[in-house]
Parts: C-alpha cells; structure tokens; sequence
C-alpha cells in the first residue's frame, strides 16, 4: 500500500491536518498515512528539515511525503515535487529541500504543474494532496510537474574549524523534547580533528570531557547505586541522529529540568570543542 | 474500506482515546481510524462544531464521525445519530449537531437505542463505538436508533448587520495554531452587503482596508525586499474556509507573536466593517 | 492485520514515533500502528503503567504494545518482552511490566535476545521494532527471546487500610486531561469496608459524602436549572476505569479550573475516606 506522510507547522488542534488525511482518504482509502510531526514551530524551515531528515530514511523506498510549512505558492516560492534516496517530497521551495538533499543529490527536482487547481490559501489540500496521491496511484511525476533547477538554497549552521583544527566550533540545532541540545557537529567530522586527541566540550560554564554512544554510558554499573552518577548529571553522547548532543540523564522539563535549561542553551546558541 | 473519525475533547496524553481505537479495531481491524481533533477546549461545543465542520467534507461519503464531547447521557442530553451532507455523525444532543447542519438539512436525526449497553461515564467507548461499527460493517441504522425530532439548538454568534447595510458587527469565532483570528464573516455576507464599495475592518485600535484571498496576498513582489511588507505586518483575508481572518503574515505565538497576541483579540470579541 | 502499539514519553514534535512507524511500514506496510500516548512524563513508569493498563485491554487479543520508556538496556535494565492477558509487551525491565501485571499472571516472561543489532541510544527503533515486526508475521517469541524470570518489582502506593476498617487512606495516582483527580482506590476495595456505611471523603479541606457511577450524578434533572448543582460543582465517582476520582462537572484547566487546581491536589497526595 502505499505511504503518504505529513510534516508541518498546523499543530494538533485545528481542522487543518484532518482536512488533508480526509482527502487523501477520499482519494483512496486504502493509503496509510502517517504524521511525522505537526509542532514544527511555525514558519521554521531548519527545525522543519532536522526533524524530516531523521525521520523519512526510516519509511519504505516509494514513501511520499508532504511537507506543510511556508507552502503558499509565490514568483519566490514554487510548489516543487524532490525525489531524493528513493523518498518523494512535496512542498514548495522554501529552504527546506536543499537541507534535505544536502548530502544526497536528488534524483529529480520539479515544479508542481496541475491545471485548475485553486492554489491559494491551502495548497496543502488543494495541490500537494492532489500530487501526492497521483504518485500514491503509480502515476509518474513528469504528468503533474515540470522540469525546474534552482531549488532554493538556505544558510545552514555549519560547525566552524578554527586554530588549524585545533577547535570546532558548533551550534544547538533542536532541542528535543527531554530538553536535550542537540549540536550540529556530527561524529565523522569529531573524529577527523579529533586525531585520537584528548578533547573538552564547553557549553557556557560547563565543560565535558567525554562523549558516550548512549545515555546511561554516563553510569558505572560496577559501583553501588549511591556512589554512581545517574539522574540530573550532565553528558555528551553521539545521538542515534549522529550528532554530538548535550543531555542530562533521565531528565524531565516539567520537573528536574533538562539539559537547555540547567546548562542554559537555546537555538543557535554556541558549543566549543577544544582538542588538547 | 470504512472510515471512522473521532472528535473529542480528551487530549492527547489520557488513555481515552486509544481505548476507542482499541474497541473499534476489536470489532474489525480493517477500519480505517482518523483523528480530526482531541484538542477541543473541554465542553466547548462552538469550538468542536467549528473543527469538524471544516473537517469533515473532504473525507468521502459515508464516513462516520465519533463526536466526543460532553456525551453523557441525561433526559436532557440524549444520544443520536445523524445523517447530514451523506456523512453519518454519532454524539450527543449537546448543540455540535446544530451548529453542524445549519446550513444543509440533515437526511436523518435518530437517538441511539441499543439494549444492554453501560451508558455511564464513558459512552463514547460504550456506545458510539457500537453504533458507529455497526454502520461500517454496512448496518443500517435502524438497527441502532429510533427517530428522533429534536435537535437541541444552540445560539451561534451570528454577523449582525446595522446602520442599513452600511456597518457588519462580526465575532471572532476561532483563533488557530498560528495565532489568526477567524470572525464569523463569510465572503458571501460580505460582498453582499459591500455592493463594491470601499470598506474599513476595525478590531481594537486596527483599521483595516483590503481583504486579500491568500496570506502574502500583503507582499507586493514587484518590490525589492526591503521595501515590502513582510513577516510581522497584519492583514485580512478570506480563509480556506470562506470565513474574512485577521492574521499576522508568517507569525509564531511563541516566538513574533500572532493577530491574537499583538492586535489584543480573544474568542468572542467584536470586529466592526464600516462600508464607506 | 497485526496491530502494534506505541506508548512513549517522545512527546509529538520529535522525529523519534515517526521513525518507529516507519521501521514498522518497512518491515511490514499493512500493519496497523496505534499511539496509545506519547505524553507519558519522562521516565515516570507509574504514569505509563496507568495510561497503558487502562487503554491495552479494549484492543484485540494478540494485539503487540511497544512501551518505549526508559528504554535504554543496561545490567540492571534487560530488554524484554512478556505475555498477558492474551497481549504481548515489549519493553525494558524498568517496572511498567510489573504494575502492568499484578493484578494477571503473564503468560511468559522473556528476555529479548536478537543477535547483531545495535542497542545503543534508539532501542525502541533498533530492537522493540524487530521483535514486534517479527510476532506481527506470526512468528514465536521463542526465536526472538530466551528465558527471563526476574519481572523488576516496583513500588506502587497501594491504599492503606486504618483504624481497624473504619479508614482507607488513598493516594492520587493521576490526573488527567480535565484535572480530574484519579486516587487508588478501587470500588470492590471500597466496598468491602464500607459495608453499607455512611463515609466521608476527605481531600485537604474538602469533604464528600457520595460517590456516583457518573459525571452527571451530582445533577437532580427533576429540578429548574437554576436550582441544580451543575458546571464547577465538585463530586466524586467511580471513574470507567474503576478508581474513585475527584471531578468538577465540566471542568477545564484553562478557563474554569479542574479539581485538581480547585481542590489543590497534585500526583502523590492523600485522600482519606472515613466510615461513620
């Protein structure tokens, strides 16, 4: 059967995202549809891109999906159909598909053609459902769009390189819902300045000194309970996205807090690392 | 395949409703189940009435909508079944079903009556999820209601029209994810009452004078960008579901601010259209 | 079709539940994925004991429930995956298992054991997936899992017993959706010693001396409206799922308040009824 997914800034309460599930089930109701994430903060195309790249290469070859953010269509703003890594993106081209397929090259790159479609206030329903299930049915995407080149290209946050690699220099990414800061300096990039060198992550007044491959690799399971670290202290780890991310073990924002909150980092905010 | 959308005002965190997916898949597992909102504001009738009448005509014919608020049975609060528009809506007679079907006279108003059921505090699991699966697998409804006349009517916000046509006094109905802020105003009253000529929009200290059919219907494209309006300026425009919205173009309650937060606005205030 | 489950503490704005789903429809694309919640609060295995307990039941028997909290494997966290009830759990050791099964003998009990995958920081994605998708085919727990006796008992508030009968001293285990305010204490447990008794329910400064099967109990609908307890009145009753809740008659957080606000109740505190 075949997959339609849906990312986009509606949240979970308006009638926006059950009108769209509504006519795709109209189309055919045998499509499994399913929600990545409807919270993107509204108009966020790097936090849009973050929580899409981690999650779409998990869905089957073929899977469709639809991207709802920023989609009213304008001279600067083409509604656009990306086939990247087996996956079809719909959605316009705001950024989003150029942070998608920055290390993959696409495969194709369109502009959404459809004749008499009312494309104002609700492209999602009105043209992106209507592309996406012609491609749901097996349809090619040459019959709803048109060869189109310059998918538009966003500033991302790239770690810096700096004191002839003797410094990376990152930034906070996404934080996720544990209050975990996630930093986009990736694994291979660490360890190519790393050179086996001892290293410190200083994040504002916190400095670390290692980086783990999970959560509790923070904990001594040889030591007794009350001598070993655990809940409410601080560590690094590679997170199952690959990058280098702040967290505090078992945290809870509603209660002990979490790592953006006790260590004090927001979006964009910069993390150090200093190879000695 | 049948489809069965639910909404209610149980949130997204209790047990609730994943206790009707679970009964409703108990009876067949092929149903097809689609949240329209769980995020009513708890008993707010006008609000549900609101969602899920922007929702549910673009699922097909003969899908089935659980409404699930303020359910209870009482002698004043009875449990129906109605047929409005080709879709079957299952709730109680809490005044969703007028707001729902005054503008489309419904097909069939019944109260549900089925023997043996517990009907106390969770009817929605007990006894919509009963009747509504007997309706997917084909039953007719006969089988699970008897007729019923009285559809309990509930005063709606209604545009009043004042000084000869010359001045519409709307409401603000709904305010959205984004912070807009929707009025009772549909396009139709408008143009009717506007007979061409200009017009001013006057909500708190704003005054209004074009309606745009899309939200970067404010941005002139022929200007460099520095010298258009942009994200942070506010206009109006005609919904995707046909209703005149004040909104602020790419706004974010948690961050900018949205219509509702920097005009001062809140569900049920007044918007005044002075024709000139 | 084979149904699996989601519980979790991811919340909804993470890439972490899609990336689930979507291992799932690659294994298996008819598979039938429900959320039961992922608003558990992190790591609060009580919580996602309660949510899970009371939703699992109304799903079909064979049914497959992931339980991705505190998933992390660890010497004193074994992966694992227990029948019950004629439903499989698949989840760590961390104690969700033990409150899920104290009231039913588990049919089986095992530690899940699949060679060559990665259980680092994602085992939800990496393992519970695997297992699930491996009994979704029909396959037997045996080939994924090798005996395991030592289900981790913890610590629930069990209703303390006073006074030789003539007190029941209860805790709040939850509060849901609309504040209402769910204790520990179960109707048959109550009965038992109230044996026919007048009571009192005493929560801080709050007293009750009924309990109704229904919200709407605490209405006399032979009286005029104006004369009737009714919307912000306090009650209590035997919630659906079997526990004596405080509850406001139509309540919400938002505007009017819940009990949980009105009477100044939290998670953990006591309510004590008395025997008269």
């Amino acid at each position: 059967m075949a997959i339609i997914t849906l990312t986009t800034d509606f949240g979970y309460k308006d009638h926006f995202v059950a009108a769209i599930k509504g006519a795709i089930l109209k189309e055919d109701s045998n499509t499994v549809i399913v929600d990545i994430s409807h919270d993107i903060a509204p108009f966020n195309i790097q936090e849009c891109a973050y929580i899409l790249k981690n999650a779409y290469s998990h869905f089957p070859p073929g899977t469709i999906h639809i991207i709802g953010i920023d989609a009213e269509k304008s001279p600067e703003n083409e509604h656009i159909l990306v086939k990247v890594d087996g996956h079809y993106f719909i959605g316009s081209n705001n950024g989003v598909m150029s942070l998608i397929t920055n290390e993959i090259r696409p495969e194709k790159i369109a502009r959404i053609d459809i004749p008499n479609l009312d494309e104002n206030s609700f492209p999602e329903l009105e043209v992106f459902v209507k592309a996406a299930c012609h491609l749901a049915r097996g349809g090619t995407a040459e019959i709803v769009s048109k060869p189109f080149k310059e998918l538009r290209q966003i500033k991302e946050f790239e770690p810096r390189v700096l004191d002839g690699g003797n410094t990376i220099v990152g930034n906070v990414i996404y934080i996720d819902n544990y209050g975990n800061v996630v930093t986009n300096i990736q694994k291979p990039v660490f360890e190519a300045y790393r050179k086996g060198r001892k290293f410190e992550i200083i994040a504002r007044r916190v400095k670390i000194n290692a980086i783990y491959n999970s959560y509790n690799g923070i904990i001594n399971f040889q030591l007794e309970k009350n001598q070993r670290k655990g809940p409410g202290d601080l560590l690094a780890l590679f997170n199952s996205a690959g990058f280098i991310e702040l967290a505090i073990y078992k945290s809870d924002l509603n209660s002990v807090g979490g790592a953006s909150t006790l260590v004090g980092l927001s979006y964009r905010d910069t993390i150090t690392i200093n190879f000695i």
